[in-house]
């Protein structure tokens, strides 16, 4: 999802912001020939996403760099541990390193919070009295638009790094019907079920259709409509579970809105397929990683 | 420092990226013609930064709609302030919604976590026995190059919303003297003295020069050489204060290294200059604020 | 779908490759401050697409030329049916015209191509003994990605234009599943059911997994892994009716292969939701029109 | 003509068209380490273009992948003829295939029309009483400014492999005076033959200058002028046949206005120098090439 | 020739690079909402060239800028001569100030300098015993590709506000054909009269051809090919004249090679059509414009 | 300084701008396979600078390409001195060579203007009664922002060539206070003192303040307000000495306005740090290279 093109464009523009006219510490005091090698080393504990971003970002600066990693994106890593070695010209290992820790440091840090509330929505599942989600047989943990403008590739690729699954990706590539959207169309005479049909008119058969509703009363009509998914939205967990209930497997059920670590695993239980959660990229707070000079 | 073009390039890029094929939820359902208003509500107390951004992401999506706002960059809200109206198409307005609030978001978060440091640093400089600092009277708080890749300019411009102010912009704009380029000036030879008059003779005369020290017994060969700011780096409370002491107003004092919110007064009492945190960008929690359709 | 965006951006990229260095015949005689009036009228019938477009281009060029137009898109028109009326500096006019009407007339030319494709579905579709399609109770034309590179927004546009409709928009907003990807699968020691089923798990649950099969047996495979979409690639008339009786509604059934326009009435008539049509964007004739100046 | 920086930045543009998140289909069912090979052949006859083209599609889509090509551009190839080999990682094989395919079958469809125009044109030449054309002793076929937006040294190149030559490259390059110049300069007092001496004295040295006229009492005023080429559009054959009588070498002549394969034959015996036709480019069919994995 | 878009893009490059995260004097010290008035006033003579790139600059700036000017481009001004008077928010005026002045005084600079060159050969064209050019009735002076990179329409524009004309735009518009290229096809056994008609077989209708010649004896093998220029390179005074005679019309006569302002008079007289001078734009002196706040 | 990015993308964008459809003369004159060694020849002394900008033109154009150097920036080459040799494809060592030569003799041209000041300098500064200059013992010769728009950077990096020093890279990196500043501060009851204390407050602590002077008496007050820089503007040479003497070493002294080469070396005489030269960009005359063909 992350393709090769979008890494090599977003690096090039973020080296040239964070060096626009070069790195004049370096020039004043490292000779242009020299080579050394540096450690990529964990400081604290993580999950690792983005190695290969990490690897790009020096070869993007000169291809004569070399970057060798003993990790892959997605596995954990403890503190001290070493991620991969840089070898090559220091002057421009050192110029390149601070966008090579800023986006990796944030993708790890987004995979780090995804496998926290995968961990909590697995054990969530395995509650005692928990009710089996119909569409995959567990909770999924998925991100939402709310991510950092023009990172979005990284950021929706670091949450599948840490276990969790990719939401729609932007407004071009599924229909969510909020509020809105349903008082616009409820002007021209249209209820609920209506709009589904309406819409579904409208868009081609490989566009999957998400209907948020705020009231347990909505579900019947959002199931007449034909909803590929129903995003309960604020609901306690007893309307979810009776949401799951009158739902039956008939569409994709999502809880959304507030969702806490703390509370997930609660929400798991109650038999839903998707829980989705904007702090995995709104809120994000990078993994501190170091590269250590030899 | 927020320049109209990098403004206006930036929102384009990530209406692009969200809507790279518009919205195809709104082209189903939001009749071409249909107006509305729409009022920006803060969900949470915090610090505003891009009103202005705001705005024009609104106006860059379609330049019919109107944005009028009550508050300035750098003020302070509460729950429930109304902080912007948005009128125009409909259609547009809730195409632009999630952009739009994704960078003020964030530029508001890092606004309030600048203020709280500000806060903090105010009162520590307060404190009974407290040492002036030389610089500026008052200690400030400065960011770091750990910002979110392409969106520097929002985010250093957001610090200084919050009272904060900006370190170098990046790599080619000051000298920040390292461990790693001291080593490779030792190998040539040259000692931390040398190494400031080295790199003086050439830079040009505007270029301001920083040394990062790890020890005591290094500041005075830093001013010796003429260092302009000297940063202790992971200094004790104790060693900041004998290095303030040392330095005597000879250069700045820049304190770094884990600066968290609880330690930052006792730091500042010292009578260090500048405080550089890294956090201010590296790890933001956006701040809530909604869009309500009227 | 076809957003300002995009628009704003090919057009200048259009205008700049046919005058890179502007319209020498203009500049030396046209005078600079004349102005005058140009209709664009039909010289053919055939249905528009792109009236915008056409509008836009004028306005790129010289933001004082004024374009009105008396036909929307999507509707038809005759033979010396005037269309449009562009007013303004006559240097622009002309310096834009062929820009404007390459655009227009092609994406006119998918329009009325993917209108007669309609037409004759309908026919089909309304014949004695005809099988009703389960999905939307017509048979849909759908475009595909042979689309010309650098215009799909338009073209796939231009096809919505025509009354028909768009498949996925490309390699990542639904999955495709053809036979190199089964082979590849098979290899792994999986057949086509497990093949939908490894897919899901992999896929984001608004993705919509469409499977092409070859054969008849592998109906009930696709089936049982859950497609949302089975395409039938170059069946006979008679096996596209068995596969239609086969699926039974359980999934969306599409037709595809050497669709030409005397075969797809037959085809629509076995009940088949949707024919995909390469020759809709891949042969495309331009509609000739002309820009006439008065 | 069409320069590597040109085809590169248009495969890139165009992969990133057609797959801006990545290829969903591919990366769920090949492994990322399969390799494997595929050869392209023609499903019909046709002329080569684009060959080049086709292979800087993959190698920009991954550098790993090889390809070997066993036809040049301008060769004709039949039914079933393999024309070339690509090898490496599958999935980028699969991911690039649409739009190498794209890009070659357009290429190679205006190869194609254009031979069999240029084939029509000898003929022509060849017939009995057939004036020998005075400028290159035959007849050439040219194309026109009706390309398709973007693709303009794509359309042009391929023009060329079919034995066809290019008319200007666009508005920038060379003088073309219609109707509606020649009407604005009328406005100021000055007729056809003052006009090309207008122009003559504005324009560079290097600059050719082309006039179109509609009636042959138009043709001495534009020889007096020392037009460099007359344009004869939409004449008949007699009346063309007398504009080569009466133009006598003095200037190129070109036949332009609706000139389709069954005419162009009888207008080359006519003796002129050009056959402008629009049709070459702005009605395309594909030739229909595919893509066969081993 | 010169494009608002290229206006347009160079000067938003332009001030990016001037000021690529703002005036950080300008938002020290001047009010956002201070407005004022500067004089745009020539601190020596010369020769207007670029007017409307001054005011573009500054309304790309900020478009509540207002620029009114007293002069049009090809205008020769005095000292002291007040040539524009530029209103609005000082800051951005200051902010712009210097990109609008690089680029005025280097364009007026080389008009001032094609002025002078013209002036010499109008002289040169009057004096007794001076041949009178056959293609135009005076000698024209050409600029050449010795153009700054990046800026060529501007400095070919200013070429002509000058009073030259330009030559050939760049490499893809007309054939220069040198020594270089005759010796690759003297290795394919093509002398110079061959290689034009080799050339001339290759290339559009509309393609320009010149041959740059060395010697005497070259010309009648060039006439013989067809040239449609014929550039005499670096011959002497009496050569150009001979050179002249044996062309006798048939060809457009340039002259070329270390063509400085005292010379260039008598080569006028010799009655070539055309001379280049590499000067124009490859060493250029910038007129001293200043801006006057009020 | 001068960045590989930035010296890929201007050659990218100046090989563009120079064949925007292929050296059409090339292509028909060069066999795509021919390939051939030309020599980069000196015509007349100067001191190198862009010797890898010139062979990155070369290597961007056809990455087969070799080129070797024999001459480093900064050296002194004499008339006739061989400096590089390029070697591979004709064709493409033809097309590329006109961007080349553009790039490096400007860039030459400028590092020997620059050169020939230093001489000017040093030989002031070794003169009876010179005052020796505080800040680095010898006085620098800087550049000024009056470079050529969007070639900045490699403008600025000659300088350095010959022997120069960079003045602030542009009005985003350090502050200048000139007289309009200071108007519109006294409007708001801030004198030249209060000016730089408040810009002080206001600006980054590695942002070096710089202010200009008309007159003696301004300078007391600059030195009060603390300015790092004192810029004496249009000083009389008894004036600028005088200035020196105030200073007395607490700030940086530059000397500025109408710095012509017979005058610098008196100028440096008076002990000024820092003389700023707009000639060296704003008015460049080429080196002549060539390159010559085996």
């Amino acid at each position: 999802m992350l393709t090769e093109h979008i890494i090599r464009t977003t690096i090039e523009a973020a080296l040239a912001e964070d060096a626009p006219a070069g790195d004049i510490t370096c020039e004043a005091t490292i000779p242009a020939d020299a080579v050394g090698t540096a450690r990529l080393t964990a400081r604290e504990p993580g999950v690792m996403s983005g190695i290969s971003v990490f690897s790009a970002t020096f070869i993007t600066q000169n291809p004569a760099i070399r970057v060798s990693s003993t990790i892959r994106d997605g596995e954990r890593f403890e503190v001290g541990q070493s991620l991969a070695e840089v070898s090559g010209p220091v002057r421009d290992i050192l110029t390149a390193e601070r966008v090579a820790l800023n986006l990796t440091q944030r993708m790890s840090g987004i995979a780090a919070m995804t496998a926290a509330f995968v961990a909590e929505v697995t054990r969530g599942n395995a509650l005692p009295n928990a009710v089996t989600p119909r569409r995959y047989g567990h909770t999924r943990i998925v991100d939402t638009r709310k991510t950092t403008p023009l990172l979005r590739p990284f950021e929706k690729y670091a949450v599948t790094c840490g276990g969790g699954y990719n939401h729609r990706y932007g407004l071009s590539d599924a229909v969510m019907v909020k509020d809105n959207h349903l008082a616009a169309l409820a002007e021209q005479g249209i209820d609920l079920t209506g709009a589904i049909r309406h819409i579904r008119e409208r868009v081609g058969h490989t566009t999957h259709i998400e209907v948020e509703v705020d009231r347990l009363d909505q579900i019947p009509m959002a199931l007449d409509g034909g909803a590929d998914t129903i995003m309960l939205d604020n609901f306690s967990l007893d309307d979810t579970r009776t949401g799951v209930e009158t739902i039956d497997g008939r569409a994709i059920v999502e809880a959304s809105g507030n969702m806490t670590l703390d509370r997930v695993a609660a929400v798991a239980a109650t038999g839903v397929d998707i829980i989705s959660v904007g702090a995995l990229t709104h809120s994000v707070r990078s993994i501190d990683l170091g590269l250590d000079y030899e």
